[in-house]
């Protein structure tokens, strides 16, 4: 008998009919002899429908008010899925996030989970209830005000609980029934991946691929969860997310996927004049507004002017603010303009093989070379390579990417209706 | 300055639009330097539509997930409210029932309050904040569930509130503006009443008038929270229910109003031995099943026979059930049989003044028999006289008793739309 976390994803909770698809899956894992606990996101557009109703009333709504709005949500789909599961004839119960004791920061709409103190899930649990609770929320442990965690919330709410349940699996169920060396909507014979490291994943995830949340693959790893990604509406394996590169032999690291982002866009400072401390000032002024910088690239080429260009990338949606930012310190810091371009994709090729392989980064370098392929930035970690291009260029340089270190399967991926999420 | 508790209906809330104006009018309250506290209705129908989700995925479903998922509704409109009057510059700030200290008992759709610890409230006042409080939701003191209070359940947390923060008054909004001598549909003379003692309005309230809740009005009178009744939609002064029917001069003591209702059905158990005890039995057996029975008449026509009927009334919506409970025990009782008929209603006259007017039983049994009017029942308190009839009589007997006492007004009332709940 197994403790067995279950995650399931808005669109397998999107009508009465999914959710007691999702209770079927439950009950049989149920009647299998383990203990079950679930985490179910909002029923399908819920989210964003409270969204809107929400800027119909106060343009620029309270960051509060919309936590507690917000997760009515989960509450709605959770305490539905409960109904279903005791349609079986089995018990269920669902907990609120503050009642199953997900503790997080008081930062609203983007708090972090501090502690789970499952007292109440392990009660239930132990009077062989199966537990639903909500995600994406928790309870401020200072404010007492409820919080929700942000984007992919829930998945971190299931590894959180997970992790705190010392449970044998935490269950990802999605759209898709895995992880794939490549998007199959890009790359058709993209390979089914049946294991990959933590690390591997973690950087996947933030590169990029949409199959799990950077936050969630973060906390597993960092407690030693192992994380099971699945199909809701097929009974195929999935892909396993566990264990550390440190633990492969050479033979084992390989090269295990291409990832791409079309999220980032790409700011210039021109003219910055090449004193200590200045490219310090620009990046401050971004951080200051909350703003994450991704990849980073300071010209070398226009030194003997004492002038240089810095270029970096930002997420689309933080373009218009980080632009602003910077143009308010333009008189003081001295720079000729800033130059925004939203047209740019990111490709990533990630592997634990990497480091044993010197050749890759050449590989990596011709095969986009020989795609005509510009590489705009670049930028690597131990088992990853990340380069900035043109976004009309991206699928073919992960199609080129793909197929020159061949990662292809020799069937075609199965793709279901609205994975890519 | 004074503490003020304002309770806003569904149907007020169930579009941005109207959200925004119930806004308005808290923001108006504070600004008049009030401090105010808030409870809201889930918006327009969105219980109902929960409900039928809920029955999508269990036919029967879990009255404590039913609680889990219902109190969502409330959540939502509180924080929609709370955004709407931060949009208005105004600082506000929502509570679910548990954490405003709504402490309830465990019956899940059926709780009562025990008792309200407004620490939250009260500090949130103290910081100059509106405040709003999710109507119809506690958390149950012993299990720490989630509850719902039943039909009416915000008015009462309205008053719940009041009555804990010794509030100066409760402001019930609806979409009537306030208490008239009979329902304006049917008497289109009715008169608006600016006052009425709360014994008055609990037995109105008892049978059948809608504009406030039984439960609620009880609450208010044994805490003495003055109550005021006024129309969501129109800035007419309402009508104030405070005092007793105790304090009245005989002058001030007058008849109130009439009032009907067509949720009752009647039973009548034929043929009983007229043994002692038997009776008890019978009430007993309804009872067990948590039926509460209204009016009740014994005849005294059989008792040559050594047998006798027994006739009572109760809820429709408990009709078929209490008929069942009392034929399992029709072979142990030995009654010939039972007999089900909810084409009845009834209709009622309520006021102070009959305590000093000895002639308003015969007065009110005369208009009614002029007007063609059978009764059927009759069941009084010193403050009122019921009597069951032929439901298609209902409307002829509510006008005749308006008539022969002289309630009707000058002018003909408003009727809002959607009025009458």
């Amino acid at each position: 008998m197994a403790l067995v976390v279950q995650k399931y994803g808005g669109s397998s909770l999107e009508s009465a009919d999914r959710i007691k698809r999702v209770a079927e899956r439950i009950v049989e894992t149920r009647k299998a002899g383990n203990d079950v606990v679930v985490v179910c996101s909002a029923m399908g557009d819920t989210t964003d429908e409270l969204l809107d109703l929400a800027k119909q009333v106060n343009p620029s709504p309270p960051e509060r008010e919309l936590d507690m709005l917000l997760t009515a949500g989960e509450r709605i789909s959770n305490a539905l899925v409960a109904m279903a599961v005791e349609s079986f004839g089995v018990e269920a119960c669902s907990f609120s996030g503050s009642q199953a004791g997900v503790i997080t920061t008081s930062a609203h709409q983007d708090a972090r989970i501090v502690d789970v103190t499952p007292g109440r899930i392990q009660e239930a649990l132990a009077e062989g209830q199966v537990v639903l609770v909500a995600g994406f929320q928790g309870v401020a442990l200072d404010t007492k005000n409820i919080t929700t965690l942000g984007r992919g919330g829930s998945d971190t709410t299931a590894v959180a609980v997970a992790a705190a349940l010392q449970a044998d699996v935490c269950e990802i169920y999605t759209d898709v029934d895995g992880v794939y060396t490549a998007d199959p909507r890009i790359v058709p014979n993209a390979k089914h991946l049946d294991r990959i490291t933590s690390e591997e994943m973690l950087e996947l995830a933030a590169t990029g691929a949409k199959v799990l949340h950077l936050r969630a693959v973060e906390y597993a790893r960092r407690y030693g969860v192992p994380l099971h990604v699945r199909s809701s509406y097929s009974p195929k394996p999935g892909t396993t997310v566990s264990g550390s590169v440190e633990d492969l032999s050479v033979e084992q690291a390989m090269i295990t996927g291409v990832s791409h982002d079309r999220s980032e866009a790409k700011v210039t400072v021109r003219g910055v004049p090449d004193n200590p401390g200045v490219a310090g000032r620009i990046f401050r002024a971004v951080a200051d507004a909350e703003i994450d910088i991704d990849m980073v690239l300071q010209n070398i080429s226009g030194t003997e002017s004492g002038r240089t260009d810095i270029t970096f990338t930002v997420a689309r949606s933080n373009g218009e603010v980080a632009v602003a930012e910077l143009e308010k310190i333009q008189g003081e810091v001295g720079f000729t303009e800033v130059v925004y371009d939203d047209s740019v994709g990111k490709v990533s090729l990630v592997g634990a093989g990497m480091r044993s392989h010197p050749g890759v980064t050449a590989t990596f370098c011709e095969a986009l070379s020989n795609a005509g392929v510009n590489i705009d930035i670049i930028n690597t970690s131990e088992i990853r390579i990340s380069v900035l291009i043109d976004d009309t260029q991206l699928d073919t340089a992960v199609q080129a990417l793909h197929s020159a270190f061949e990662l292809g399967g020799d069937e075609e991926a199965v793709v279901y209706a609205g994975s890519g999420r």
